[in-house]
């Protein structure tokens, strides 16, 4: 008799009469202590080759909170509520992730964007322990590409004592955001919202003495061997994302052509309240997801759940987000 | 003007241009030696809290291998391919990952599960390695439970000189599995067919001396604490899931309920060639995914990609897997 009901959800099924069949079986073995909880997740790295090129998807961790009104600005909060339940996302609340990656081409160690930093706070900020697991040395980074200038891409080129965190790496930032970021007079007219307030003040704070450092790259051209930025402009007037290519390998790193799949790559209508242009920005979504789509292009998203990898499809008129399958072995 | 196109996927867009314009600036920062590829994946385990108990993923290992002929007994082997390439597995391919779960109750450690131990080879047998990182020591594992007799879930039990891989633990076994499996009227039956007789064999060798010290486990009774064995017959005879209960947390260990989700999980009415009763894996399957969906219960499942975590949702008479999203931190 097969006995598979609800009643084995709803409580220890059957936990009284077991505990008195098996009663002292549970108990002969030996005394022992028992195994405390180890109280620590994984690290957060994946490797991917992309043709000779070995990349490594590396977690700086990822925020669960209150979502609050406008996080959708286009779209009641019930209905972006909703959206999160259908995600299993805690209710009421909302998850964003936050991925950099590392390319190692063969003559050069790049990491695309830096997360928080560790000014942030748990549970964010965790790029550094997660590229020490993943055997990484900041030290070892050649060029750091910063794909638009929001604090969770850019705050992590500083550490803890305001020194650079990757000590010998070129920082390249995408010209236009430089360009819109480090106006004063964009800034002036940016005094009465204060998240646009807050990134201003932001960016100015990060690349504090860092202006002649920093190297401007233009799309179309590449910020290292076989990564050529693009133009995906929107979300920030310089947001950029970058075609990987190596051998018969591609890769897309999509940086925020959305936020969190869930909401914005099922809904590419839907406007994050972090969008400089949203309209602009869901007319790059549309041309962006509907070439890698037709090529059926491997993607690296920034805000895509760990590994944050996955392929794009249509979905009548809209897109779906097919996560990789995890390969234990390289 | 933004040029985002087909050209970026098909070559290095615009790499020799990129190359003459920036080419300097690549080439000043300083002498340095090529960081070397690391060569090595992430060790796969992943922490879930469940109520009280701390539940940890541990990969075993992913094969990829050309989709014989009848791995899908009853649909044409272009129709299973299809589902394979729309899981974006390799042309031609079948990808399926075999993964254990560890269940640390407070009291006791339970691993589900013991993978094909190290006698199968690369690309498996690697659940030492991974519980080694996850910090779990095989010796500290109070109860190894099997949910079923097949080597991918049995042999792991065994270390590299035939010992026992987990030496103080208890070896519980589905009583039905064990009765059909060691029924020498059963084998004998079974000579005719390579994958049966196979499988008679290895339960013997990896049982022989064990007799005596295995435990049988029957339906609706704990096999350890929280931990109720369910009857998921049809897979084997002695199909065991499990539902895992602490506080208000709760989880199914479905085992084998499906093999690879992408087909069977997806075509509930597939059966896959390792079945022994499959038309009676189908209606189990369908009961168990019917009360899982409606009850929105996080499923750990053997061969879902690993994290192995997810919830199942109705899907017009078919069913879909919403895997986990990652929490970097616990």
């Amino acid at each position: 008799m097969t006995r598979l009901n609800r009643r084995h959800l709803l409580a220890g099924a059957g936990a009284a009469t077991a505990t008195a069949a098996i009663g002292l079986q549970l108990e002969v073995p030996r005394a022992r202590a028992a195994a405390p909880p180890a109280g620590r997740q994984a690290p957060a790295f994946y490797r991917t080759k992309v043709g000779d090129f070995e990349v490594t998807q590396v977690a700086d961790g990822a925020r669960t909170f209150p979502m609050p009104q406008g996080f959708v600005r286009n779209v009641p909060r019930e209905q972006a509520l909703a959206a999160a339940g259908a995600a299993y996302m805690p209710a009421g609340m909302v998850t964003v992730p936050f991925n950099p990656v590392v390319i190692n081409t063969g003559s050069k160690l790049v990491l695309i964007d830096a997360g928080f930093g560790p000014g942030a706070g748990a549970p964010v900020g965790h790029l550094q322990a997660n590229l020490a697991a993943a055997g990484i040395d900041p030290r070892a980074i050649d060029i750091v590409v910063l794909s638009h200038l929001h604090p969770d891409h850019t705050n992590g080129i500083k550490d803890a004592s305001g020194g650079l965190a990757f000590p010998t790496a070129e920082i390249k930032v995408p010209s236009a955001d430089w360009t819109f970021w480090m106006s004063d007079e964009n800034q002036a007219k940016a005094q009465d919202n204060a998240m646009m307030k807050g990134y201003f003040a932001n960016v100015r704070q990060t690349f504090a003495g860092l202006a002649d450092r920093v190297v401007r790259y233009d799309w179309d051209r590449e910020v290292g061997p076989g990564i050529t930025a693009l133009d995906t402009s929107g979300h920030t007037p310089g947001h950029s994302s970058f075609a990987v290519s190596s051998g018969s390998g591609r890769m897309l790193v999509q940086s925020d052509v959305t936020n969190i799949p869930e909401f914005f790559l099922r809904n590419p209508e839907w406007h994050v309240a972090y969008d400089v242009d949203p309209e602009k920005a869901v007319r790059t979504r549309r041309r962006f997801y509907d070439m890698a789509a037709a090529e059926k292009t491997l993607i690296s998203g920034f805000h895509f759940s760990f590994p944050s990898l996955g392929y794009v499809e249509k979905d009548g008129t809209n897109y779906r987000l097919v996560p990789v399958r995890w390969t234990p072995s390289l």
